[in-house]
């Protein structure tokens, strides 16, 4: 056992673990951020299929059932941190999913690590809402993200966003609304929709039992202003 | 005392008023909606000024409210139903304003007693939202009202839109994105809002009350698609 889990109060987090970054790389499903990955990720997966990747993956729930549930599909999911991403590999591991990648980096250090229009579709599932409003060029949806974002994504290419954080949310819609997004299948109480597909994150399944409704929306930004 | 008001579950209904329609023609706030106000509505207000009408205005807290606060503006409140807009003009002479009038149309023919400009801005104040899915055109911020609001508003002009149904708030984002209306100050919570200016309507005032969030979106409808 690698590293334990402890209850913090809102947020399950994990306690520093010790050679993380040693261990990791044993793992099949963890992939080097390696710039010579850059236009060839493809190449770390079995099958030759579309690249779907999720930015702040946390501990792989949401890449991992997504990747069990859609075979023709390959996911990434990205983290800043090791520690989570150790959890995430195995988890990806007892689940027997092949077509499923972890790999560790800064979101605003992706273009070094991903061709232009390498990516299908990019996942953004309760990022960190940076509450203060001074913060507000941290948040993933921010318009200097979506810079990035645009050339990373293939033409066409969607981002789909989930949230618990009405403020996030607001924020974003804003943004989004500002700079030209075209946002559709907006919703303000995920969990209230009638034959609802949605893998949920670790997180997402906590606070949706407490009964704080979900936000999400799927946007694309080919005509960004 | 013309009509009572009855508490009736939710909503303070108003009794069927008899005669309502010859007694509203005596108050100086009504004015009717004839063919021969299209546009010359601002001869009935004692200046010439911007003109934003609300429909759907009920009883009219809100006009009045605004009215009272913006004295460089002509305000007009449209509902369907007499009654209401009774109580509307007994409000507005007690408050003393006089830059409000209260009209009986329906919103679908208002391109027959507006001209085309002639509104300077457009409020939609917790509308019926309809919750049937098959009643959707019914919803006022769905896009053959906007088609009429265009014809309506002077170029740059906004809608300004708020609701505490989240339902009828989701579809309006979503109608919107689709049709390209431009969208800004959208807000999921609106009485968080620091350093607020907000008129309450008889009915928001009552929900928010109970804690219950306040939806708000201001639109430009110039580039419709």
């Amino acid at each position: 056992m690698i590293g334990t889990l402890e209850n913090r109060g809102e947020e399950m987090r994990l306690r520093n673990i010790p050679n993380a970054e040693q261990i990791i790389k044993e793992f099949d499903h963890y992939a080097e951020a390696l710039t010579e990955n850059k236009g060839n990720w493809s190449s770390k997966f079995e099958k030759e299929q579309p690249l779907y990747v999720e930015f702040g993956g946390g501990k792989g729930g949401f890449a991992i059932g997504m990747a069990d549930m859609y075979k023709d599909v390959n996911f990434i999911s990205v983290d800043a941190k090791t520690e989570v991403l150790l959890k995430a590999c195995e988890k990806a591991e007892k689940a027997e999913v092949n077509n499923v990648r972890f790999t560790c980096l800064n979101v605003l250090n992706a273009r070094d690590y991903f061709n232009e229009g390498e990516i299908d579709r990019i996942y953004l599932n309760f990022s960190d809402p940076w509450p203060k409003k001074r913060h507000y060029k941290r948040r993933l949806t921010y318009r200097g993200f979506l810079d990035i974002y645009k050339d990373l994504l293939k033409p066409g290419g969607e981002i789909h966003f989930k949230t618990d954080n009405r403020s996030l949310f607001e924020f974003t819609l804003n943004e989004f609304a500002e700079i030209g997004v075209k946002m559709k299948n907006i919703s303000l109480d995920l969990h209230s929709q009638e034959d609802l597909v949605n893998v949920m994150t670790e997180y997402e399944a906590k606070f949706s039992k407490r009964g704080f409704p979900i936000f999400r929306l799927e946007a694309n930004i080919d005509n960004l202003r």
